[in-house]
């Protein structure tokens, strides 16, 4: 098995982070992983923004958890609750990745090319899609205009990265959804 | 530059296959890091059937490449005739990758952990959203039951995985869209 197949294969979701900040060059190298990587007719059709500004990373925790907390469904509150009380785990970074309406698929390549190479340089991560919540709350375009949100780009995902306090395991895959067709 | 990272900027869409099989220890190895791979809330929206099946895939080709020809607009008929007038490039093998609904994030994620698996191990490969055309046609029930469809799964993408004719080169990775908010 080479090195490729076992980041893959080891990458975990990480849910609790220690706060300290990664290297720029490491946040440099994922970014570049995230760009090269191929999309349809190579539109391209991504943002990168790589948020390290803590405050604001706190400000969108803390409004998405007031957002939840008072939904009507309290199921996904109670979940965040349960992990810690906190939206984003005290990630130090997030990976912004907005998108062109309709290219959600590009999307999921970027994220996992981000997510593949924070691991491979022994930084763990985390796929959030609910870093939309505070975007598409009351102070939404706030967050916007801080996170650096451009005209005609929308919320694709974002990869939280950071240092996890604790190794964890992935998910055990489930190869009975592999067929062979021959 | 560790290697996963060698892998992510090395890869590029393979357009011309020379058709040889590849060995099926790889295609396990490549479906295994498909069901690796993250996905929201752990639901795994997917499957992925490897089709190998030699007369599935021309005959899929086939009928995609006349759909094509028959469509109002041209040009993609005519992109497909430039670059040697088939749909799958001759490749050996597809990787249907199967979705709900909804999942087209998930679905990136896969492609994309399957795509690099490919590429970790010496196969040239290419993600194809064209491959859904045959499914669509008015041969698309009889495709659908070949390629392995279950009820309440619908295309998602496809990865075309062989060995290509030669090497090419990778997009221009554009650093413009990525931006450093601290």
């Amino acid at each position: 098995m080479n090195e490729t197949l076992q980041t893959i294969k080891k990458r975990f979701s990480c849910r609790a982070y220690d706060g300290r900040l990664p290297e720029k060059e490491k946040l440099e190298a994922i970014a570049l992983a995230g760009v090269q990587a191929p999309s349809a007719v190579n539109r391209q059709p991504w943002q990168i923004n790589v948020i390290t500004n803590k405050a604001l990373i706190e400000e969108m925790d803390a409004e998405g958890m007031r957002i939840l907390a008072e939904s009507e469904d309290k199921s996904t509150y109670q979940r965040f609750m349960d992990r810690g009380g906190t939206l984003f785990y005290n990630a130090p970074c997030m990976f912004l990745i907005l998108k062109k309406e309709g290219t959600d698929l590009d999307t999921g390549i970027v994220c996992q090319n981000i997510s593949l190479a924070a691991t491979s340089l022994g930084l763990d991560n985390v796929i959030c899609g609910m870093a939309r919540i505070p975007f598409n709350g009351p102070k939404g375009d706030e967050f916007k205009e801080k996170a650096g949100f451009s005209e005609g780009w929308e919320f694709g995902v974002a990869v939280l990265v950071g240092y996890g306090k604790m190794a964890n395991s992935p998910h055990t895959p489930d190869t009975s959804k592999i067929r062979f067709i021959d």
